[in-house]
């Protein structure tokens, strides 16, 4: 979808001229009521449910969507009942307007110059591409993680347009150690020689050490210390017998080394630098009760909508605690809101898996629902 | 003090003409029976206490040994009492021999070419530097973190020699999640343009951009997210007012990333490259129960010290559930152990600050041992 006329950001810079990519699965009905906005976190899209099709109609591999295991025919977010909208942030890579995209202003491509965007920025330009597709309300909006933080934002900014909130493993705003984690990521990309001040693009070359080194620091964080040790644990990759060390210390030795190494790899081929500096932003300026002296339940006061907040007990980025936190805001202004803590060894990426408690508490969320 | 004779190192290797500095605090009783010897962890050197004069007598600025407060005349390791040994570890960057020193037998810059030494490796060379000094056993061995490791490697490679173990913040071996932070740390090393292979003093440069990103991550996961959130929480650096944002992906915006920026510049100034890629892989290497199918309790069978082992209740780099493993393996093979288990807010850093509880159980233990 084009949008030609500007959007103020909340930098106080606009941006013009873009586009949002978007995909939508089942029926919007005829009153227009059973629409669900699904948004995403750091490196996913638009592309939430279903497989592409190749010429052949075969489906292409590696082509389920983010969250296919939650979204679709019979699912617990069932595309039978509802109209499910699935888009590309602003800033991204994969498809919507970003820093790999050209400036219409100059005829340039952005690069760095492409305008921080917030979390808030992102809400309002979602809440503009419902306005083209004619949805004056959402049943729900949901979202885990930095998706859950724009789950949460649509209900703050938009309290009159969204009946429920689906916040998953998320958080009200960063801790000082989520900062610190993006900034080492940052700073790994920007000191990357191939970096060129984020315009590498017109030296034909691509900061990808940073990337790498970016992306293994990142799922570190996204995986319990638990499900680490039960995957890998201190298992040589290539040892005929234990303990058979190579004693070297850049070649690949643990399985952990190489399943990271092969995560960054994988990644720094496909992800934009710039635009993983401006989602890591995102989450940083992230803070609602930041305008409201760090009072959570003051910022909550417009809130109008219902709640269904999920959290992992091994979740150590956003951890159960900083969805508590949301919890008690919530209750003390009596919000209604249902609130699941799920028992799963995988940390923070468990929102993305396969958990039996886990789906049945959103299947029922979405069951009792009107549309 | 200069070895000639070679040491054969775990690899199969064998380093030879090589140097260890060491410094003693005290004094040596006559019946050399007060000997207390004090491992270093990542970053540190033997020069753990006191303060060194300049020309006029004045203490040098910042010349504080690091374990200064735990070690001296009074202190819980008490030197009136005691004959304090602290020894530079093989392959550092602080005196002994390491990779920026030449090789005898080909007269060029180790650099990357410095054998891999191991935690083992450690202990035997400072088994030798002791058999030097005339110490034929030791009172105690202590150390935190890596040094940790080191004093439980004493007790079991030369259990005659050596009546006491103080183990702090420590662990039997690393699990998958220090080994990956770990790697990420060497491969933002050694993927700095500037590394060279290793042979980078060849060259004229240093490869800082690595060596900041590592001691970036280290000192995240040095810190707890309690602390963190106490000491920066999500303060900006230079706002006038507070939640002004200055939008800018690059540009220091919150506290925390100007701390870990001007963390990583100073040890970038001061830090051995290939160092760091050395002791890294000595902790992922530490593992004594390998050799004995993980059964920790059977490794243990030959020791015959007495421990204390301490740990802090927010380290989540060694957590205190790491030192019950090592406390629950030693108290099947029924040797004499205390345990503590201090209710600290400073995560892993905590084995090296002022806790008047920490401080007490050492000096109690200290106190009660014959020497």
């Amino acid at each position: 979808m084009h949008f030609e006329e500007p959007l103020r950001l909340s930098s106080g810079a606009s941006l013009r001229g873009y586009d949002l990519c978007y995909e939508t699965y089942g029926r919007l009905n005829a009153g227009r009521s059973n629409a669900v906005l699904v948004c995403h976190a750091l490196n996913a899209s638009h592309h939430v449910a279903g497989v592409y099709l190749d010429e052949q109609g075969q489906p292409m591999p590696r082509s389920e969507g983010w969250w296919d295991n939650m979204v679709g025919p019979g699912k617990p977010l069932d595309t039978d009942r509802f109209f499910v909208i699935g888009v590309n942030n602003l800033g991204s890579c994969f498809g919507s307007t970003g820093p790999m995209h050209r400036n219409p202003e100059t005829g340039e491509i952005y690069g760095a110059d492409f305008p921080v965007v917030t979390v808030e920025d992102w809400v309002h330009s979602q809440a503009r591409l419902l306005e083209r597709l004619g949805i004056e309300q959402l049943a729900a909006v949901m979202g885990g993680s930095l998706g859950g933080m724009q789950a949460l934002s649509w209900t703050l900014q938009y309290p009159e347009r969204v009946r429920h909130a689906v916040v998953v493993a998320s958080a009200p705003n960063l801790t000082a150690e989520n900062i610190a984690f993006n900034e080492v990521a940052r700073r790994a990309i920007v000191t990357d020689p191939d970096f060129h001040g984020g315009h590498f693009y017109r030296h034909g070359v691509l900061p990808k050490r940073g990337l790498r080194i970016a992306r293994m620091i990142g799922h570190i964080t996204y995986l319990s210390d638990d499900v680490m040790n039960e995957k890998f644990g201190r298992q040589l990759r290539d040892a005929v017998q234990a303990a058979a060390y190579k004693y070297s210390t850049q070649e690949v030795e643990f399985q952990i080394e190489s399943y990271l190494r092969h995560q960054g790899d994988k990644f720094a081929e496909y992800f934009d630098a710039n635009t993983y500096l401006l989602i890591t932003r995102a989450l940083d300026y992230f803070d609602p009760a930041g305008a409201c002296g760090g009072d959570l339940a003051l910022a909550l006061e417009p809130v109008k909508a219902q709640f269904l907040l999920v959290s992992f007990t091994t979740d150590w980025r956003f951890s159960p605690a900083r969805s508590r936190e949301l919890l008690k805001a919530m209750l003390d202004v009596r919000l209604d809101v249902s609130y699941a803590e799920i028992d799963a060894p995988h940390g923070h990426d468990a929102f993305l898996l396969d958990d039996a408690r886990y789906m049945s508490v959103v299947r029922t969320y979405f069951e009792r629902m009107k549309s």
